[in-house]
């Protein structure tokens, strides 16, 4: 299935691009005056292959899952957190249930990985049950999963993109939920990209300074023991990522090879998009990018991706908040398409060419 | 009526400001971690003094007037433009029509000073005619306007903003056309700001580079001419300013005088806030900011405002765009109040205390 889906990711549609490109001029404003909108309406346009592409309703996918290396310590909150929270999440109460909301999306909350057994009016009541393994191993003193792990994991995200999709949605969001997940996504990144672990660790959900270094530690600890090659992006997901990382880039991967637009949220959303990107460079083209967080590791991976994302609200939370809190404007830019006069249309005389 | 709306600001509602702070600590989230939207919740508790504020539905007024200067050359467009715009947004096709129906806004359309008379059929179909005289005068050569005239404009904006408070709305926005607005407002704000007239020029609607030496010797020629004292800022917007820019500044003072959060967008909203500050100062506390406009000026007007905004999209639109877009966020900040769980409702164990 993986092998499948990778076979049809193809690159964006630049001819439609270019045409998108002209209409835009065509438009009652100053050439290139609505900036960044503009330039989502051609992504928008080549990713879809549509002129008038649509974004509405999107789909907002949660991956949970736990992590073994949070017995060190690594975290300002304990992991019995990780099932709470997909109880507030199945309960509507968590900020991106209520950004979901606010936006008209399907959300879907999807376990992969946690490590307590979820109560069975969660299940009911929407929490969809694809757990790979009771959360990873920790990864200083084994591999975090194996390889067949990480391609299931992978394939529940594909899975979910496909879902979504069936379910008529036209923009994916994906959001995680992982008690320790910055600790893995900065071993991760540190391998993929080659910075130090100093330069991709930062506080996560705010652990206090003094136990910054102590992270970091452990990090460079596992990097040493687990010695995953960086040109195999499978064997470093496997060895230092998570169960919830995996199904994400799986969800990036499911989404391109069906050419709906994703939109990627912060600092753990984003490492698990290069992991995908070095699975499928092409999957890029199918990439916006909601947010920069405060989370000091996140710059680096918008810089491996060369990415430039929408807002900077110095968010820190994840769960796809960022990414939900930056869909207006993609919605935004399929109107202006869609909905704005032409200078002809109207009867407004075009200015001179601008610069 | 202006002073009578003076005297009925206030500043803002720390004491609930307070009150919000904490109660943002026992959501479902590690403190802080929604950055910039948790600072917007505790700014529109303060601005309403209500601890579940609520900006739904937002008005969108665009202030349409035109301005002698045009004479000189200094726009890409022709001025007939504005009031071809005029017929636009009353007919819904331009891009602050669309993206207001994209946010639920009540909009209102309102004639200050078209330099032609606008059709009967534009009327009818909503635009406000408050037209207090057709067009500025070229302010190289008099006085844009009289000071009777910039009161007069000023309280339209003032009534402006009490149509939309009567009609239910609780988040105003304030748009503007007008062709040669970027050269009034450069001119204001070089007086304003005490800054040299080539550091708040721009191209503005998208004049070639080789005109811009040229708009720049005009508004120096006018400032040098006209002598403003830059402590009256009534004298300044009525020697240099425009129409729309006074009503802007009014329909601020309007919303603050009766405690509704008003969402600026780019540079003339910007220079019209720093008017609308300098006559009021309490006014600022009820101001948010909506973007960061690629026109140079608008850094030097945030500036003496003390103002970041909220998105940097590279806008160089006008008609209330920018803020428009922005407007999601602080529905999203007011639903993050009233919509998530608390830990203790959820059942969340809450972390250590963070950074």
């Amino acid at each position: 299935m993986l092998n499948d889906t990778l076979a049809r990711i193809t690159g964006s549609d630049r001819e439609t691009g270019r045409r998108v490109t002209d209409y835009l001029d065509t438009l009652t404003k100053p050439p290139g005056s609505l900036g960044q909108l503009e330039i989502l309406a051609v992504q928008l346009a080549s990713m879809t292959g549509d002129d008038f592409p649509r974004v509405t309703p999107p789909a907002v996918v949660v991956f949970a899952a736990d992590h073994g290396v949070a017995a060190e310590g690594v975290s300002a909150f304990p992991q019995e957190v990780t099932a709470q929270m997909v109880a507030n999440f199945v309960a509507g109460g968590a900020a991106i249930n209520v950004f979901a909301r606010q936006i008209g999306a399907r959300i879907e909350v999807i376990d992969v990985g946690v490590a307590s057994e979820l109560a069975s009016g969660e299940l009911a009541q929407g929490a969809v049950d694809e757990k790979v393994r009771s959360g990873t191993a920790n990864f200083v003193e084994s591999d975090a999963m194996t390889r067949a792990e990480a391609i299931q994991a992978i394939e529940s995200g594909i899975r979910a993109a496909n879902r979504a999709l069936d379910a008529g949605c036209r923009c994916l969001i994906v959001g995680e939920m992982g008690i320790a997940n910055t600790s893995a996504s900065s071993a991760v990144l540190a391998v993929l990209s080659g910075e130090p672990v100093a330069a991709v660790v930062g506080p996560g959900t705010g652990i206090e300074t003094s136990r910054l270094a102590h992270k970091q530690a452990v990090i460079e600890r596992a990097i040493a023991a687990r010695q995953p090659q960086s040109g195999n992006p499978l064997e470093v997901l496997a060895k230092l990522g998570g169960l919830e990382m995996a199904a994400m880039a799986g969800a990036y991967l499911g989404a391109a090879a069906r050419r709906m637009p994703v939109l990627v949220d912060g600092f753990i959303a984003t490492v698990a998009a290069l992991v995908a990107c070095r699975l499928c460079p092409e999957v890029r083209g199918f990439m916006i990018f909601g947010h920069r967080s405060r989370e000091p590791g996140h710059d680096i991976a918008l810089t491996s991706l060369d990415a430039k994302p929408l807002l900077d609200l110095e968010l820190r939370l994840g769960e796809g908040t960022g990414a939900a809190l930056a869909f207006p404007l993609l919605e935004a830019a399929t109107r202006m398409l869609a909905e704005m006069a032409t200078f002809a249309s109207a009867g407004v005389a075009a200015g001179e060419s601008g610069e």
